[in-house]
């Protein structure tokens, strides 16, 4: 049985929504599910759900880290704190996962200090799912993780999105692109022109450069871009989907004929909402650690908790950190190489 | 009357798209069209309209640059190309602003050489409009002109941003703010750090750090950003737009219920495409330029012809160059400080 540990204490509804997100995931992926947190606290809201029959266990920590804490500092200071106790989980082999809701940014302080980074892999990114117009959606690396990146990096999300993609979609060679504001090989600036030729030297299946425009649309998997610019562009892209969606309302609702058409079409655009919801997608997942650590977005409300489960599950039976170890596992002799060419 | 210059022979579907909504410019805001390009092709395309009482003259160029051409290359090559001669208009005082359709790269190179730049403007950006849930549009400055840009650039976008949205909008003190990967002071690189120090010392109602998420939500009326992201945040809020239109479509077909309700709610879809349609918007102006210059994308058809030439109207009108360039006017006493504070 897979085994997930979760910070219960993370993010704006914690207890009650994470417990709750818990419950229903333990009951419907069958994996054993451990809280960590307060445990009154914990038991207090265990205590309203059905939970005969699942793998559900409490794993105790005595503080929390707070959403305006400065992560490094929050981290380092408070050892018995929810998300340093979840993340140790993975790192003693307790868990084969982890799953944070809140500050990312403790989140990918705590994953580093304690799971700590593949060898090897010089930056852990942030890959992050997005609706497209196909049922599979597309992945961004890096979401947000580093806002100054060099080339070399952008080289490395690029190998580390396209394992974890096959892994999750059990798909061999997925395309890979490289976020610009244009598809031609001359377009952009030096970051992109040089990640570029790096990508062009892998035996990826990598498609060159491709616009903001091109993943909504399905025309590629993998989607390579610094943390600052894909920050935005996720971020641009929640709220364009929701801006459609609040202007869809008003427009339907401002006539007779609107209300009716609404009324009528009521499960197609259920079925609309459910595509676009990011509660849906489950959140981010963090490459490059030596463990599965999936971090849900702060206002998680139960369903996004259980999705999130959901994609740390995923990774684990993937095996998406193995097969990143592997590629970037270097022989003495390429690390004697390696060495040589930088001196 | 105002009269606006147009080049007739750029873009995907020039002359016939070009010439039919120059036509409808003509004859729905009752200003004077310039069509400049190649004669005999733009009179064949005149004869499809009725043109009776409107101000439609032909101004004769005999080349034309393509949409693969390297930009400075052909503006240099071609001095009798249609967006040079259009170009010159305005150069000249023949005309109040112009419009060119088709490679954003040739007409920016084109208007920088031949109208010239606003002294003491570091670089012109690419002003493009947004839609939001609010009726008025917000505005993204730099789209795409510059790719690399420092914080002295970006202060000075947000200064022409809020000049340009004051005239077009007739508000006082638009809302200002730097595209940002968070909201909170901290965050961010060093561009956006040093970008905000320097517009937060400005009489501009300058909000802070706004994120991709904000802007189609109405948070803010201008947004400052480098040309690489905001040129992907437009063409990812474009993607997603679409793609969210297309799955609506997709959910409404699947079923009895959604086709009826479909056919019922039709004006209401009608409506929403209209406010999320770029056609709509218009094109984006360039600005710092002395002179009013409206770029409309490669694949524009009359509608979007016809509503590039209503933004530069309405630039014309608002007075936003002479503006800008008070703004950036120095006295030779602040010059002479200036200049012995650089050395």
């Amino acid at each position: 049985m897979i085994r997930i540990a979760i910070d219960a204490m993370g993010g704006d509804f914690a207890p009650r929504e994470v417990v709750h997100g818990a419950v229903l995931a333990a009951r419907e992926y069958g994996v054993s599910v451990q809280l960590v947190g307060i445990p009154e606290q914990v038991q207090n809201e265990l205590k309203r759900h059905e939970i005969q029959g699942l793998s559900i266990s409490i794993i105790p920590a005595s503080e929390v880290v707070a959403m305006d804490e400065k992560p490094s500092k929050a981290v380092l200071r408070k050892k018995d704190s929810s998300i340093v106790r979840a993340m140790q989980q993975v790192a003693d082999g307790l868990a084969d996962g982890v799953v944070a809701c809140g500050s990312t940014g403790a989140a990918a302080v705590a994953a580093q200090f304690i799971i700590g980074r593949i060898p090897n892999v010089m930056r852990c990114a942030i890959a992050c799912e997005m609706p497209t117009i196909h049922p599979k959606r597309c992945i961004v690396v890096d979401a947000g993780a580093n806002v100054d990146c060099d080339a070399q990096m952008l080289y490395q999300f690029g190998i580390m999105g396209s394992i974890l993609y096959s892994g999750i979609h059990n798909i061999k060679r997925p395309r890979v692109g490289v976020l610009n504001i244009g598809a031609e090989e001359t377009k952009g600036n030096q970051l992109v022109q040089d990640a570029y030729r790096l990508l062009k030297e892998t035996d990826l299946n990598f498609l060159g450069f491709v616009e903001g425009r091109d993943f909504p649309m399905g025309k590629v998997d993998v989607v390579v871009t610094d943390g600052f610019t894909g920050n935005v562009s996720l971020k641009t892209a929640e709220g364009i989907a929701k801006m459609v969606n609040h202007m869809l309302r008003q427009e339907l609702l401002s006539s007779m004929r609107g209300k009716v058409g609404a009324m009528v079409a009521k499960p197609a655009f259920k079925a609309l909402k459910a595509r676009v919801d990011p509660d849906e997608f489950g959140g981010a997942l963090l490459v490059g650690l030596k463990g599965v650590c999936v971090i849900a977005h702060g206002g998680s409300k139960h369903t996004a908790v259980k999705n999130a489960i959901r994609v740390a599950v995923d990774m684990v039976k993937a095996d998406v950190v193995k097969n990143i170890e592997a590629s970037f596992f270097l022989t003495p002799k390429e690390k004697a190489e390696k060495s040589v060419a930088k001196t």
